[in-house]
């Protein structure tokens, strides 16, 4: 896996991770700075704590301030297309989703390059693609999404082993990236529109509980 | 104090910590890898925050990854003994009493070991005791259990200075440890089967204040 | 900037930080142990974080044991005085906004002397400021104080900023530093005052949204 292949995927994952930190924030009624706050946590959140354990220093925005621009710039841009047109809720959770996906696999795919082992690559990857999620919604005194549905932790774990299962049998890297990336996207976005979709199924599996 | 016996209480305090994260977990109807999820939140955190503030890398779960396995088949075995018998809420409350005398002892040890002054190592033994249970409750969008019995952080400083004290007045190290570790868990646990005996008490103190 | 200037700054930030931890903690009504605990996280916590992201080891607080100190003694002396006369809650506000100013700029100044560059210093200096109060807040279960009052995040982005432009236009970087912490300072009381005697024009702007 070539470096600049990570640094695009972590390129991506933060723009859209900004966008659900700014748009969880701008539903709080923040002002502009304070959503730029909440965005940049929320996308830089996950990538610091990998490379912090990982001792990975500098830590990822340091060597690439470019990441810091691209938080900042999405999160005005939610913010003011906010302002125009409401962004409707559903958008926060396919960002969310999508940042997820490529969390998991840049902090898979760095752990794995400083030589650690599968199950502790498996690790930083799910810490990586939850703990800016999680800190969003911690901060903004929300309950962490990765609570409301349920194929949430499961998404991230199955796509993460899917991966470190298919490196294992030679499968060429780009491709096991790639294959791992859909796993946790498709299950997850199965998770928020089945989830909305069979409300009685899920009112009576609580009352069951 | 030989590093054997630091293992074996990082492994018996992940294991009582990891019940807890898998408890908590339960009662909020996560699926099995979100409970998962929290308990190795639970039974890693303090001790990963502890060796970050340290330096002292590789974090404790990446050198020992048995860790990670007991957390995992800790929280595991919690989860399906729950479902066919609900485990009752009071031993969430004891599992992390335990889990706190334990890395208390752990987080002094460690800051010890490397050179740190005992008030440095104090303030390290507290964190480690403190901050897994913390993030286990923050994550669960409930109050910390810090806060719920007054005698918690009341129980983790005695605890703590108490083996200081005993060392450098030469006691043996292990003694030392042995006499802290029970002053923590009996101030804990006095204070969670009192709290629960004196209800009209705290409620009266409660209006007075 | 001398270093003893940043030591001075960092005593101060940490003393009135412990004063506003151990405010809201007394809120709560934890033990005397609780609050100190509280207080530490408070006055600790984002230099804590800023030194472990800037791989600035040992931590500041490992370097000048007396911060321990300086912390504990803060947290005590609030916690008696507000048993014999309830402070307001005015007061909390007041030194969670002098804490706000005073590392918002030590944070900048210790990325900066580390040879970093003005937008990371920036992004530091305003994680060190907040870090601690949003520690704070989530430990004691309260909505973070930066989305209660919308000049926050605002105030302590426009200081930093102002002292980033004066030592550009090498302006003397006591005087910048100065002017940076004052403009924090006011524009957050402002905030403060401000926002406690315009409630109808608050009210109807929230209506508006």
């Amino acid at each position: 896996m070539s470096p600049s292949v990570i640094t695009f995927l972590d390129f991506f994952g933060i723009t859209v991770f900004a966008i659900s930190g700014a748009l969880t924030a701008g539903h709080k009624r923040l002002d502009i700075f304070g959503v730029m706050v909440v965005a940049l946590i929320t996308c830089l959140g996950g990538g610091t704590l990998r490379d912090l354990i990982l001792d990975a220093h500098p830590v990822v925005w340091f060597e690439h301030t470019s990441y810091l621009l691209a938080g900042i710039l999405a999160a005005l841009s939610t913010f003011f297309v906010d302002r125009l047109y409401r962004i409707p809720v559903r958008v926060l959770e396919v960002c969310d989703a999508i940042g997820l996906a490529f969390f998991v696999m840049t902090g898979l795919q760095k752990a794995l390059s400083l030589g650690h082992s599968p199950e502790i690559a498996l690790v930083m990857g799910l810490m990586t693609g939850v703990a800016g999620g999680i800190m969003r919604d911690i901060v903004c005194n929300e309950i962490p999404l990765i609570f409301h549905k349920e194929i949430y932790a499961t998404a991230a774990i199955a796509g993460g082993t899917l991966f470190l299962v298919l490196r294992h049998f030679q499968v060429d890297p780009d491709i096991a990236m790639l294959i791992g990336m859909l796993t946790i996207l498709t299950l997850r976005l199965t998770g928020i529109f089945l989830g909305l979709s069979l409300p009685a199924f899920l009112l009576s599996e609580e009352k069951k509980e």
